[in-house]
């Protein structure tokens, strides 16, 4: 759907290529990966963001490790460095232990190369989860048309699930991409995403290559948009969903979906079955990230002679705190749209869609 | 309470100085003000915002038109252009409408003497009132902390409704000033408020000078904070008040209120009555100013080199829509804090207010 993905082979096979996230929009630039700390400091410092392509790095940030080092201890070292980079995204916990449970049962000298070989499997299983679950998507978007009988419709996301959280696709914009593909008429609202910007930055960026129509505002203007009519239903992604349907995302979801409720709006989560933690009984379970209260104080824009810029928005002495997602309770959201297609959110709903997994 | 004021009158006390509070909190200047063209341009700029302090500003504004040309004719263009400047606060009306009833009887000579004199009272009227609604408020939050056994009261807060919006003491900060100056353990989670960052600018500058213990959030979080207990209640200012009770502020307060409400969180407004518009029957009525989207595409800062500079936050093309206010239905307002005490915040309430005004 797109002449670019977030993170590719390298020629050798043996490692990736990531698009350095926090220089976009204003540069789209490569980094090479090449050590299990280059992995590392590239999802904590989200070069790699979004919780299925945190996953898929982590997964080749375990095989580049293991080329040094394929002892078990070398191995578990590894693994741990990368589980400490995010805390909230399942994802991660997801592909290593995918990829612990495909080599451990290996000789050291083979594990490397099997390694490598799940990553890759992973980054084609992701690729295709996100195109199924842009199908189920569509399908809701093209009847939610046909139903509000308007000539445009209008689709609030939230922060960025769009394929540079993913491979390709995306999770919460595959819907969008697929509709816009098949001629369904879309317009997006582009919510800002403060403290990083990740709808302003990247959002808009990806929709704006796309072709598809959109519009950046405030995360204040949300609840106003949909108290005004101008919202038909929201699509936001997950990086971590418990088994009762409570959702984790992205800082602020959990407003818009009060917001979605108290207007009568649709509120979807689209996620890979990869995102859901069985252990979570609820979002209560969930460790929220707390990061930086710098990410909230400071920003990096362009200034007029198009250098990249970096500048403190409060005063001085200013004290911030930056916790960087939230849980929306499963009785906000009106479904959630995986690769298995549109799940109930609710306990019951996801103990069917658990046991046909 | 404090060493400064958002307007002083000038020596000759036929003009006014104002705080340029587009550089706060960078650097704190003085702007006089000496023609109808700098009041408006100061108003519609926001180098001075917050609803009663727009009203007083406007006052000055058209008392010195009438310095130029205090005819009928003269008075009503200037008054025209000065209500031009901002839609949304209804202060700017009532001062303005207030400065007619006092100076259109008058002979033409006599106008300007008159105006000055009937914006100088406008502005000791409202350091009266900021103050009364600072010792209602002290006396809620007091109550609060009673009630609620912990060491330190947890006030949340959105944009500026400090003494930068007002004239001295502010309205949602004044109770906050009063509880600290009695003794009363506060601590005021700043919502940045985005786009014009009122909150990490203005509010945590107030805060800061005056020794009140704050901390800057992003928007997005207020919603996480109220969820996990961290919240004893929130107050806002407002810009406009309907005859029903429905609030319309800043953008981003409805969403606050919304999980003011899920949270069972008390959620007030304290404003002046001069704030309430007894000509909108609802929240419905009021206009809502939607602003140039480079506020919310842009921003400014200081540089490492304490340099202010302006930087691009999206690509080069982004295109966004900049409401500046939104509606809380007032079934989300536990009440309204004002200068004559605590109102019930519905028909009911508002109809006995104005049945005592």
């Amino acid at each position: 759907m797109t002449d670019l993905c977030s993170l590719r082979l390298n020629s050798h096979r043996s490692g990736v290529d990531i698009i350095d996230q926090t220089l976009l929009p204003h540069r789209l630039e490569w980094l090479g990966l090449d050590s299990l700390e280059a992995y590392c400091e590239s999802i904590s410092t989200m070069r790699v963001r979004g919780a299925p392509l945190i996953g898929i790095t982590a997964a080749f940030g375990l095989a580049t490790a293991l080329l040094s080092d394929s002892t078990t201890g070398g191995f578990h070292s590894a693994k741990e460095a990368l589980l400490a980079t995010r805390p909230t995204a399942v994802n991660l916990q997801w592909a290593l232990e995918t990829v612990a449970s495909h080599v451990l049962p290996l000789e050291d000298s083979k594990r490397a190369a099997a390694a490598f070989e799940c990553a890759r499997f992973l980054r084609e299983q992701d690729i295709d989860s996100c195109s199924r679950i842009g199908e189920f998507g569509r399908s809701i978007l093209q009847d939610l048309l046909l139903d509000r009988g308007a000539e445009q419709l209008q689709v609030m996301t939230h922060c960025n699930a769009g394929w540079l959280a993913t491979i390709e696709w995306g999770t919460a914009l595959a819907p969008i991409y697929k509709a816009h593909e098949a001629g369904i008429p879309v317009h997006v609202w582009v919510s800002e995403t403060r403290p990083r910007n990740q709808g302003a930055f990247l959002t808009a960026w990806e929709l704006q290559r796309a072709g598809v129509p959109y519009t950046v505002v405030a995360d204040n203007s949300c609840g106003h948009l949909m108290q005004q009519g101008m919202v038909d239903c929201v699509i936001v992604g997950s990086d971590r969903t418990a088994a009762n349907g409570d959702v984790c995302n992205k800082i602020g979801t959990y407003l818009k979906a009060l917001s979605a409720k108290a207007n009568s709006i649709p509120f979807y989560t689209a996620l890979p079955t990869s995102t859901i933690d069985w252990c979570c009984n609820t979002g209560a379970d969930i460790p929220i990230e707390v990061r930086d209260s710098g990410e909230l104080l400071s920003i990096s824009g362009m200034d007029e002679a198009e250098t990249f810029r970096r500048v403190r928005l409060g005063g001085t002495g200013s004290r911030g705190h930056n916790p960087a997602f939230d849980i929306t309770p499963a009785e906000l959201v009106t479904g959630l749209i995986t690769e298995l297609g549109l799940i109930e959110a609710g306990s019951a709903g996801l103990s069917r869609l658990r046991s046909s997994l």
